[in-house]
């Protein structure tokens, strides 16, 4: 942490930038701060709730707030209160990410776009099946993202039969229903976007793909962050399968608003760095 | 600046006071940070400016900002943004200090209460008579600040005729035409709330009154802080004359809005060093 310039003090030329959370976390906070003290820029990263997105989203206007990470349950509220939407947040309906230009809100959704550096990175191919399980906001945002990598013809399951079927149809994927358990469903590329695995909750040992579905496959993704090794990830890798994990989307996506917010790109290994801190 | 206690690194439950000026200063944000190190205190200060009070201020209510300080231009449209105006704000129809209180924000004046302080303070008695150049809103806080503590049959000295005459039959003072160049008029406490001694302006090296209004009184108060020795600050020292500074008031008023948002009182030391160091 002490290598590299030092931010200034605190002044009134300081770039702020926030998080907008029905419950914030320290992440966000963290992995920010870190970066401009490493890069030595003259930022602050501050995250908040709110009960009026209204008034928070025409806070950032009226305050020159630089740039401002949404989470649940704003990300769509704020499709309303920007001046633009790039495809990321349009095609999901679904913004994580708010960048002011003197005044003028551009919405974007990093987890998408991050998903897809991930599946550029990882070689994965469009040649390859994918099997999704899950329906949310965060599995909207990875199906979209592997259906416009050209991923066609791939499978959801999903609990909530309503979701899932919507999501299914809007990618021009295959609807499974969830019954529950590891899922035994076989695909080259399988990805699990349900709490399932993690920290702190009710199926926090459980795993979301049963032994043959992870040794069938050849990438196993897993967008649970918390922990970074999930069951399903040590599993994966226990069987000698390639594995993304979700602190990997939560740091490229992160970096990914950084650059946004900063105009500076940090580099992977202190992207690394950064994530191994903000999650400490 | 290694004394006492260091505050917590920038977290989610880190509380943030702002400023808001069309011309922000680093005072305040120096000030500020620098009372919360010292005092171990999880709060952080940033001054900001905006082109939209009203949706500045219904972001400092939706992001739940602590505290708010505000100068020139926003002094008085913040009057109609507020739940709550304190007598301080009310009477003068300018508020510097917004508190909020889980959504519901109360306007105080601060730089009232510092002069009625500093009144109290060194010993002014509403016996003394009182002379102030000036009619501008610092000049209101300073009137109303001595009128409200007996002082009666003041007068007011000013360009502006028509809000020197306004602001003297507001406090039941004598109005006079500024003739111009030191003013001769005696009193027994003697107050400049113009820029005449103000670093940077065009009458920097002048005096607001001349050298026999200046030994005749009993004290002499000038409201310029920058420098904090302004020449009539100086001129009242070699005549031996006892002095308040505009320093001691921005130092008082920033200490006062200080409790008012962390519940924290510092000493008189800290507050000291807290604007030393603020101005440096």
């Amino acid at each position: 942490m002490t290598q590299g310039h030092r931010r200034p003090p605190l002044n009134k030329d300081t770039r702020v930038c926030i998080s907008l959370a029905g419950r914030p976390s320290n992440i966000g906070t963290r992995f920010h701060n870190h970066l401009y003290e490493v890069l030595g820029l003259d930022f602050l990263y501050k995250a908040f709730t709110t009960t009026d997105i209204v008034a928070a989203i025409g806070g950032v206007r009226a305050l020159g707030i630089r740039g401002c990470s949404v989470s649940m349950p704003f990300k769509e509220d704020v499709l309303s209160l920007v001046d633009e939407i790039e495809p990321s947040a349009q095609t999901l309906r679904s913004v994580n990410t708010i960048v002011n230009d003197d005044g003028r809100l551009t919405a974007s959704n990093t987890d998408y776009l991050a998903v897809q550096h991930l599946v550029d990175d990882n070689g994965l191919s469009s040649e390859h099946s994918v099997l999704i399980r899950g329906s949310g906001g965060m599995a909207s945002a990875v199906g979209a993202a592997f259906a416009d990598r050209g991923f066609a013809g791939g499978t959801i399951v999903a609990r909530n039969e309503r979701a899932g079927r919507a999501l299914s149809q809007r990618l021009g994927y295959e609807f499974l229903p969830d019954a529950g358990g590891p899922c035994a469903r076989t695909a080259d590329i399988i990805v699990n976007v349900t709490p399932i695995g993690m920290a702190g909750g009710a199926e926090e040992r459980d795993l979301a793909f049963d032994d043959s579905a992870i040794r069938h496959a050849r990438t196993v993704f897993d967008v649970v962050a918390l922990p970074s090794e999930t069951p399903l990830i040590a599993a994966a890798r226990a069987a000698g399968v390639d594995v993304i994990t979700g602190a990997q989307v939560i740091a490229l996506q992160a970096a990914e608003q950084f650059e946004r917010y900063t105009g500076v790109r940090p580099s992977a290994e202190q992207i690394a760095e950064a994530s191994a801190i903000s999650r400490a």
